[in-house]
C-alpha cells in the first residue's frame, strides 16, 4: 500500500528497514577544493554505495516494504541504469525475480550490472512511452509489483536516508545539493533536510540541456520535456508527478549547468578526491565551479550520487 | 639526529608527531572482490592521504623531527614523484624551503603537485647517479637537510603509521600486503605489524620488471639494478641499504607480478571500488589476481599507496 505522502517519519522507517542492506557511505573533504570554492565542501560518497549509486537505498526500501504475497510475483521497473541494478540487487536479497525494462542505448556497464545481480532484462526503444508500454506488458504477464525509479513514495523515502546520514555526519550544513532527474533523490533529501533542520537550504542542480525541473519549478507547473541530450545520462528523464509537489514545497532553488562544467567538475573530482564519479554525479559541483550558486563562506554538502562509468569512454578523451 | 634502528616505539612517536598533519584514511571492502578472491580483502586508502599518497606520512615525520636550527636551512630530496610533493607540503607546513631534485621524465601531474606546494624543482637526468649528484650539490649550496625518500629511519617510521591505523581498524588481519620500491613503506609496515601482532604475515609485491627486492631477498644480499621498465613508476628504484636489513628480518615473502596484472588490477580497483589508484598502488592486488599468493579464506589487508595519475594517459587507453 503506498504511503499517502512523504514525511520524515517515512524516511526514518525506511532507514531502519534498509540499514543492514546498504553501506553507510563516508563523507570526504578536500582543502584544495575548499580553497578554490571559498567554502567548506562536504561530499557524501554514494558512489561507494551498493551497486555504485544511492539508488540502492530506494530500491531496497521498496522491495522490503512489500508483503510476502506481493513479493512472490517479483518486481519490475523501467530504468536507464542505476535503479535497474539496484532493484535487481534488492530483489535478489529478498529472493524474488526482478524484471527490468531498459532502453537499448543504456550504457553497457549498467546492463552488465543488472545481469550480474540476476535481473531479467527486457529491451525497449529509448523513449519514455516505449519504456512504459514495455513495462505495462511485463506487469500484466507476471503480476510483478512496479517499483518506479522515482515516482514512488517508497523509493523517495529510501533515497532520503542518504541525507539523514549526511546530516548526522555533518550536523551544521548551510546548504545541501543534489542533482535532479526524475526527482526521487531531491524529494527524499528535501523532506529529510527540512524535517531535521528547517533552516537548511536545499538546492537541486540540473544540466541546462535537460532543464525540465528548472522550468517546472520556475513556472509552478509540471513541464515535462523529451529526453535531454546531456552527458549526465542519469538526469535525462523529466520530473515525476508525485515528486513535483514535494519539490515545490521543500526545495529552495534549482540551478542549471553547462555540459562543459559537468565534464570539468567530474574530472576535478577524480583528480583531487581520487574517486570515480559518473557525469550525473558531478552536476552539483559543476554548479559551484560555474558560479551558479553563491557559496562563499558557507558549509555546503553535496551528495555524490554514483560512480558507474565506462572506463573505456571518458568524456575528456572524446571532446 | 638519525634514529639508530627502527622500532615500534619510533613509529608510535611518529604517529603522535604527525597525527594532526595527515588524514586517518578509510578502509574499504567489496563483496565482489571478496567473492572473486575467495578471501576477505581490506583496502587502506592512502590514495586519499594528503598529497594523494602515503608519502605524506614519512615526509611530515622527517620535517617535524628536525630541530629549529636544522629546519631553518630547509630540506632537500630527490624523488620520482609522491615523496617530492609530500616533502614540499611538509616543508610548507613548517614554513621552511624544500628543494626537490626530480628526473626530467617525472610525470607532469607530480611536477605540478610539487609546485603547488611551493617546492623548488631542480631537474636532472633520470638516473639514480644523476639524482644523487644534483642533490649533493643542492645540499652543499643551501645547507638543507636531506630527507631521502626511503633510506631514512624518520621516513620509514612515518610510513609505518599507516599500518598502525590499519591494524586498529581491522585488528585480526592474517596478511598485510604493500608494494615495494625503495623499501620505506615495507620497512615501516613490517616493524609495525610484527611489533603489534607477531603472527601477521607481511608480504611485499613488486613488478617482475623491477624485481631487485625479490632478488635481494632471495639471494640474502642487496642486489640493486638499473631503473626498471615498469608502468609502476613509483617502484622503479632499488632497495635502500638501511631498508634491506629490516626487510630481511621482518618480511615473510616478496612476490612479483606481470605488467598485464598491474594494469588489470588497477582497472578492477577503479571499476569496483570507485577509487583512483596509480599503477604502483595496484601491485599487491595484482599479486592476488595473478595467484602469486595463496589467500583463500584469509583476511588480507592491502595498503593502497597512492592515487596520482595523469587522467589523459590511462594504461588501458594505450595498450
Amino acid at each position: 500500500m503506498p504511503i499517502a505522502a512523504l514525511t520524515l517519519a517515512d524516511i526514518r522507517a525506511a532507514h531502519d528497514r534498509i540499514r543492514d542492506k546498504i553501506h553507510r557511505t563516508p563523507v570526504l573533504t578536500s582543502a584544495w577544493l575548499d580553497a578554490e570554492a571559498g567554502a567548506q565542501l562536504y561530499f557524501k560518497c554514494e558512489n561507494f554505495q551498493k551497486v555504485g549509486a544511492f539508488k540502492a537505498r530506494g530500491a531496497a526500501n521498496a522491495v522490503f516494504s512489500l508483503t510476502d504475497a506481493e513479493a512472490a510475483a517479483g518486481v519490475a521497473t523501467h530504468s536507464s541504469g542505476n535503479h535497474a541494478a539496484a532493484l535487481a540487487r534488492a530483489a535478489r536479497l529478498r529472493g524474488i525475480p526482478a524484471y527490468i525494462v531498459m532502453p537499448t542505448n543504456a550504457p553497457r556497464v549498467k546492463q552488465e550490472a543488472v545481469r550480474g545481480y540476476g535481473g531479467r532484462i527486457i529491451f525497449c526503444e529509448p523513449t519514455l512511452a516505449a519504456r512504459e508500454a514495455a513495462c505495462a506488458q511485463v506487469l500484466t504477464e507476471t503480476g510483478a509489483s512496479l517499483v518506479h525509479p522515482y515516482n514512488d513514495y517508497r523509493v523517495m523515502a529510501g533515497q532520503g536516508t542518504a541525507a539523514v546520514e549526511f546530516m548526522e555526519a555533518v550536523p551544521d550544513l548551510d546548504i545541501i545539493m543534489v542533482p535532479v532527474g526524475g526527482g526521487g533523490l531531491v524529494s527524499g533529501t528535501a523532506v529529510a533536510a527540512k524535517g531535521l533542520r528547517p533552516g537548511l537550504r536545499v538546492v537541486a542542480a540540473e544540466p541546462a540541456q535537460a532543464d525540465d525541473a528548472y522550468r517546472s519549478f520556475t513556472d509552478g507547473r509540471l513541464r515535462p520535456v523529451g529526453a535531454g541530450v546531456t552527458i549526465a545520462d542519469g538526469l535525462r528523464t523529466s520530473l515525476g508527478a508525485l515528486n513535483f509537489p514535494i519539490i515545490r514545497e521543500h526545495v529552495d532553488a534549482i540551478v542549471t549547468v553547462s555540459e562543459e562544467a559537468i565534464v570539468a567538475a567530474m574530472r576535478r573530482i577524480w583528480s583531487v578526491l581520487k574517486i570515480i564519479v559518473e557525469p550525473s554525479c558531478a552536476v552539483p559541483y559543476a554548479a559551484i565551479l560555474e558560479g551558479r550558486l553563491p557559496v562563499a563562506g558557507r558549509r555546503v554538502g553535496l551528495i555524490l550520487t554514483g560512480g558507474n562509468v565506462d572506463l573505456d569512454s571518458l568524456p575528456w578523451m572524446h571532446p
